[in-house]
């Protein structure tokens, strides 16, 4: 079930400037009997992301209104919402009042194992590197064919989930959540300013962590830092918290901390657990 | 008129893969009595564009045949061709066995003033930079927000093309064309081994400008360099050759060889000329 500019629909304007150009942002949200989980963030992210690009985001409350149209009988799933530019514009050139659309969809829950949550997932790193751009970073926009390049690799790599260096071989982020790591007692993550996405679970720990007694840390994250740290974990709104138990070679346990923190998130509501 | 996978449509699944990710690429090609300027290089960089993400270009004959559909009527157009990954696939994952979708869609020509052609344009440097990503770069993908940003801003600079730098300050192209300098009787142009769009009349120029007596540059061109240079100009398939005639402060003259250039490309059929 799709709703677009809030009719139930399954077909866009082929002249959109999302599919011309990625000129748009996005939200992907678990919904829980017939809840949005972090509803509020997911929508302050998402006009963030418009006022970076100047595209006029949607009313909250219609936003809002057509989720619960789509959401109203669901016990578990997943709500995709779009906003592009329209189709106004000529070229590049964004047209000075911008028809906005909105594109709200509902999916199944995805049928991941549920033991990724409680014993871990192998990993590794991907040969794709993300690029740098300030201007668009953090921002959950349309242009996302690194991440479609990164995911292609995992099946070859068969594993569940990747790790995603920038071009200076840093580490980043997982292919489609956030990465943390655990080192004795410091939450590192790494920064995001030249690329990569900020997500929501990664912001909510970031703002927790303290609680359980944790220092934590936002900056750059090395191979070698993962390769030494206690614990390493991925997160996002939909998969939650998948403990690392394996890097290439390298064995971990899952950890206390990853633990403490999954149940955390899972007492706030802000994640599915199994 | 638009034609998506051959046939007339004005609109495409919400599901397409060119919305959701930007997956895909495109060529906007001069439409001249009918034929496409320069079919042949078009459709090579296409296919290119298509291998390098691993898309399954549809065969040549096809988008041949649907865009004779299109333009066998046309004096003077421009078509663009999209082909994206289609609908299939999982998130980021893209489907094993894809289903390519094809949008063939024909514009008016664009009304802008002969006379940049022949008496040049004003420019400037655009503020928004073009992030690093050697995967990416040179390919006419839809992941085009960075365009999108650079186009906004010439509004505000009122000039009808402005300079892109990357996040290092080089030089690398105009906001939807290539660039050239001329300094005594070597010609420059950026290499796009980092970001940039390869363009076809670019190719062509680097292809024949030794039979004009030019050496001919592809390296790192500096902000300075282009100070320094006696020509400057922009070209791509639509706009042709713009000379520029004033670079923020500095004041050129229509050159001797870019006239020459312009010449050559429209003898060989390359380029539309006012």
């Amino acid at each position: 079930m799709i709703l677009i500019n809030g009719k139930p629909n399954d077909s866009i304007s082929a002249q959109d400037r999302g599919l011309h150009y990625g000129d748009g942002v996005f939200e992907t949200i678990a919904v829980l009997n017939g809840q949005g989980l972090c509803w509020q963030r997911h929508i302050d992210r998402l006009v963030r992301g418009c006022e970076r690009l100047g595209i006029n985001c949607p009313p909250e409350l219609l936003l809002q209104e057509e989720s619960d149209r789509l959401c109203s009988n669901v016990g578990k799933g997943v709500l995709k919402l779009i906003v592009t530019r329209g189709t106004g514009g000529r070229g590049y050139q964004p047209a000075a009042d911008s028809d906005t659309t909105r594109i709200i969809s509902l999916y199944d829950w995805p049928d991941y194992p549920h033991d990724y949550q409680n014993e871990g997932v192998r990993s590794c790193f991907c040969e794709a590197r993300l690029g740098h751009n300030p201007q668009l970073a953090e921002i959950k926009h349309l242009n996302r064919l690194e991440q479609v390049i990164l995911q292609s690799e995992l099946a070859s790599h068969n594993v569940p989930e990747g790790i995603a260096l920038d071009i200076s071989g840093h580490v980043i982020e997982g292919v489609r959540s956030n990465i943390f790591t655990v080192t004795v007692d410091t939450l590192s993550t790494p920064d995001l300013s030249q690329c990569g996405i900020a997500g929501i679970i990664r912001q909510i720990i970031l703002e927790n962590a303290a609680e359980l007694g944790m220092k934590i840390s936002v900056g750059t994250v090395t191979k070698d830092d993962l390769f030494n740290a206690d614990e390493i974990f991925f997160c996002n709104s939909i998969i939650g918290v998948w403990p690392v138990i394996q890097l290439e070679q390298k064995q971990l346990d899952v950890g206390h901390y990853t633990n403490e923190l999954k149940k955390m998130l899972s007492a706030m509501g802000a994640i599915v657990t199994a």
